[in-house]
Parts: C-alpha cells; sequence; structure tokens
C-alpha cells in the first residue's frame, strides 16, 4: 500500500483545495486567518461523519467527501447564511491509501466548487478504529439576521424544500433491508442518501422572509418538533401535503408502512422552515430564482401545551401517530 | 452503562460550557453565530486527537479535555492571537459512560476558564473505534498582525519558551519504555505529556516582536525546519543552551542518548519565534510580566543551501547529527 506522510499529503493533496483564500498560507500554517467581510457575522457549524455509522465505509471517497460538506453547508443554510470556507480534521484507518485519499480530495475539490468556498485548515491523523471526519463550515450573514429555530409565530404557515424520505429509504436498498425492481428508482433514493444536496442558494435568501428555520437531517418530525420547542408553538402538519418523490411513492405503493420514514427518517438534508403567510409569493418567486422545489406542509399554532408539540393531521384533520418520531444516530 | 441519549448529552454536559457565548444559542441551533471584534482578523486552527495514537485510553478524562484544548490554543498562541471560542466534535465509543462525559465536560470547562473562553458549538457521534476527538478553537488579532513561520530575518535570534524534551519523556515513562527512581521527577514528565499548558498571554504579545513562530508540537528541529523552509533561512541552534528540566536533567545524566528526544521529540507545546536582536529586551520583559520561562537557543543567518537547514552545534561548533529529527504521529 502506498501511503505517503502526513505533510506530503496534506501538501499533495489538500493544499490545492486552499489556494483561493490567502489566509490558508497553503495549509503550511498553526492557523488559518480569516475574516466575515464587514457588516457580517461569521456562522459556524460543525459535523462529524464515522464510517460505518454515517456512510458505508465502502461507499466511493468522492461521495463521502461531498456528503461530508453538504451536511455542514445545510447548517450554513439553515440559518440562511451564505457558505464562506471550511477546515477539516481526518483520522484515516491504515488501510486508507493513497489513491483513495487522492479521490476524496477530489471528492472535497469538486463539491467547494460547486458552493464556491476554500478549505482553510485542518489535521490529519491516524486511528486504529475506522475513518472519522470532522469538518467545521463557516459562512456569513449580516450582522443579527441569522436564522434560528425559535421564531416561528402563530399562523404563520410552514414549509419544507425538496422531497422527503429519500435518504431513509435509500440507505433501507443500500443496507439489503428493501428491495426495489425499478433500478432507476433506487439509484435515486441511494443517491439522494449517498450525497445530499445543501438548499445553500435558497437558504441565504430566507433572512427577512423566514420566521424560523432548520435542516432536516434528524427526521422531519423531530426537527419540527426543535421548531415547535423553541418557538413555543405547535405545529400541524397535513401528512398528504409532504412532499415525497416518485420513487418513494412507488415503494410506499407496495408498503405503506414505509411512510413512517417519511416522517420520521432522516438524512434529507432539505430545509424545514416557517414565514407569516404574506410571505407566500415572495416564497414562491425564490423558490423559482434558486430552482428550489418548496412546499406548504402546514401552520404553526398558539401551544396549549406545557410541551409545544407537532401534530401530524390525515386528510380528515384525524391524528396520525408515529411510534419513532425521529431517527437517532445513537 | 448509563448513557444519555445525544440530545441529552449535549443540554447536560455541554450546553452549561457555552452560556456565556450568546451565538451559541445553548448550543440548540443549527450553527452557532460569531465574529472577531472590530478591526480583527479571525484565527481558526483544528487539532485532532485519538485515543492509543495521541492520548492514552486510560488516561483522566479531564487531562484528555485539558490537552484537546491545549493543543489548539497553543497553535492560536503560535500565531499571536488571543483565543476566543471553540467548536467540539467527538465520536463516542461504547464504553464510554455518563460518568466519564461528567469528568470529560468539567476538565474541558475548568480548562476554557483558565483560557477565557466558550464552547460554540459542535457534534457527537457514536463509533465502534476508539474515542476520537476534534477541536476547532478561534482567536482573535488585529488585521494583518498574525505571525507566521515565514518572516525570520539574517540576523534574528531564535528563542523558546519553557523546557523542551519533557513531554517525550513522559510519554516514555509512561508507556514503561523508561525507569526513574524519582517520582516527583516521573510525575512531573508524565504531567507534561498528559496536559501541556499552552503559552496563550506570552503568543499574544508576541506580533511586532517576533518575526516568525511555531507551536513545538512535531519536536523542536522538526518545528524550527518550518520555520528555515517558509523563511527561506538557516537557523544555527547551540544545543547547550536548550533548556530543558531538572528532570530530563536527571534521565539524560543516567542515558545521554535520550537527548535525542529533547532534540526531536514531540508534544510539548512551547512556542519557539525568531525575533530582531534589537527586541531582545522586550522580550526579557515580556517573558517577565507573562511569568513565562523564555532563552535564547540560536540565531538565523542566511542560507546557501537551495533547501534552507537547521544546523545544531555542540559546545565547539560542531554540528550534531541527529538521525530522527522529528515525531511524526504517522
Amino acid at each position: 500500500m502506498v501511503r505517503a506522510s502526513e505533510f506530503e499529503t496534506i501538501q499533495r493533496y489538500f493544499a490545492p483545495l486552499s489556494t483561493n483564500a490567502a489566509g490558508a498560507f497553503g495549509l503550511s500554517n498553526d492557523a488559518a486567518v480569516w475574516q466575515p467581510q464587514k457588516g457580517h457575522d461569521a456562522v459556524i457549524t460543525t459535523d462529524c461523519m464515522v464510517a460505518g455509522v454515517h456512510f458505508l465505509a465502502d461507499d466511493p471517497p468522492s461521495l463521502i467527501a461531498g456528503k461530508l460538506l453538504a451536511v455542514n453547508l445545510s447548517d450554513i443554510a439553515a440559518m440562511g447564511a451564505r457558505p464562506s470556507a471550511y477546515t477539516l480534521a481526518v483520522a484515516w484507518p491504515a488501510d486508507i491509501d493513497d489513491k483513495w485519499i487522492e479521490a476524496f480530495a477530489k471528492g472535497l475539490g469538486e463539491a467547494q466548487m460547486g458552493a464556491g468556498i476554500s478549505l482553510i485548515g485542518g489535521d490529519t491523523v491516524a486511528t486504529p478504529g475506522p475513518l472519522t471526519l470532522s469538518l467545521t463550515a463557516f459562512g456569513e450573514i449580516p450582522i443579527g439576521a441569522a436564522l434560528s429555530r425559535g421564531g416561528a409565530q402563530d399562523g404563520d404557515d410552514v414549509y419544507v424544500t425538496g422531497t422527503i424520505g429519500d435518504a431513509a429509504l435509500g440507505l433501507k436498498l443500500r443496507l439489503g433491508e428493501l428491495s426495489l425492481d425499478h433500478g432507476h428508482d433506487r439509484d435515486f433514493l441511494i443517491g439522494r442518501y449517498r450525497l445530499p444536496q445543501a438548499r445553500s442558494d435558497f437558504g441565504r435568501a430566507l433572512p427577512g422572509v423566514a420566521s424560523a428555520a432548520i435542516d432536516i437531517s434528524d427526521g422531519l418530525l423531530a426537527d419540527l418538533g426543535h421548531i415547535a420547542e423553541q418557538s413555543g408553538m405547535d405545529l400541524e402538519i397535513q401528512a398528504a401535503d409532504i412532499p415525497i418523490s416518485a420513487s418513494v411513492q412507488t415503494c410506499v405503493d407496495v408498503d405503506p408502512a414505509l411512510m413512517a420514514l417519511v416522517f420520521g427518517g432522516g438524512d434529507d438534508y432539505e430545509l424545514a422552515f416557517s414565514a407569516p403567510s404574506e410571505k407566500a409569493e415572495q416564497i414562491l418567486t425564490l423558490a423559482d430564482t434558486t430552482t428550489t422545489p418548496v412546499r406548504r406542509i402546514g401552520r404553526v399554532l398558539n401551544s396549549s401545551n406545557v410541551t409545544p408539540e407537532v401534530r401530524l393531521l390525515d386528510e380528515t384533520g384525524k391524528a396520525i401517530v408515529i411510534d419513532r418520531p425521529g431517527f437517532r444516530h445513537f
């Protein structure tokens, strides 16, 4: 197995990803220098992924890299910020060779180019355990404009981007816990699990429009639950309005119980947000200009409960009870 | 084994570490909001530590936490910056229980209080592998004032803080590869390996004084080599001037070959820097006001080599040849 030293690995594969950021010093310094542009806050997020837990060890390295960046950029988008830069910490197991690292760095390079950002620092170490990746992403937003999970108001509409449940079904397919005849549906769903797309363009346009936002990583109902809890509001969601892909529809037609994965499965990295009803038209325009599918799925209501709740309703207005409201990585 | 959910773990043990930072939202948001104070750059560094590689799995959790923060703050100090905040990503193996996490968080709390900083975000995940910790630290420095490894000039003096080689001998003792009769020396050296102290107060006073700086993590000669290479200068170091502790002296008296670990061992997290000779008095004053031991160990010279080099000289001016110039974690 060919494996360069840590220093050579950084110089050969990662330093080229830093060339657009002067303050990265070509990854040759103790730390990077960076600042948000004038009048802007920095938005900072960290996400960690472990082989066998958050991705499969034999997934293509470029997709692992793309997912690692996407899950972080999704958090930046949920804050309403524009992505700017990132640092990377990697613990490599002994069976990762130069070829793997090269493909990983290439995937990272493509993903960062898509987002218009640069690597500005990091650390690479050896581990006797599984490949462990930790990425810290930086965004910028006008001071005070960052969105939070609190802020949803009585009467607001609730929206989601994209389609929900794709990734959870993709993982099931990937693990062989579900089978699907149609190759296209299978590829689509597994692709959505392997390489989510952060809603960066749409997210950064949400400040001044949305009242609260979150990205859907732990499952739609669990993540909406965070908005409910931190806003002190109930959310009423129309199950029939939750957007699902044709591929998920195919699966659900065969086994309706799979809808639980639409409500509770994670890893879609779509955005969920609330907004006053007078913003509806502006949101449609925004969806159009950023070519982002957006759907209204419910509304925000004053809560009469001690613990605000998310109510999922069927077409007759009856509550749907879900056993497992969220997906937890633990 | 008692183990709370990821959400409860964060709320119970880590959210209290974020209360001094408004932009951390009590660790309840997708990302944190932070900015360097007006007229300042952000300085950003990431360091990763793996159980069995960078610390021993049975080391006390509070010391592991303290070391994790210290190695990052050492990078911030080497840039001449003031530490401000940090994010943490942790991959917990199954045998880490709540009691361990509580002790780890307590150690982190004590370490951050000592540095006057706050946790502002992070991620905790499960791993089938060893405990893996990744910390990203943020500092602040007046715009353009950050130190780098380049910048050493012909005629500058070379200095180090503290004593060198303690941690490398401490690790050898801890691993049972070295024995030492005197309990105090043993405790001191192992303590230096387990819990380095970042030279934060001294480092942040170095801009305008030092011409180049680095923290000694990979070994004195290896890290001085980075200054030589990036400054395009040779460094001449007087071996007899390298400050060593009484405990290292005791070991070296028994086995002079252990001096190789002073020259090449890592993990001391002291600062090495160059400065024009007219700054000598200012540096002594600074050492005094920050109670930081500082010693001049050599000088910077124009290099006549294609690859600038670090020359280690004995008391007669003869070059000392070291087989293994640096410690690499790989």
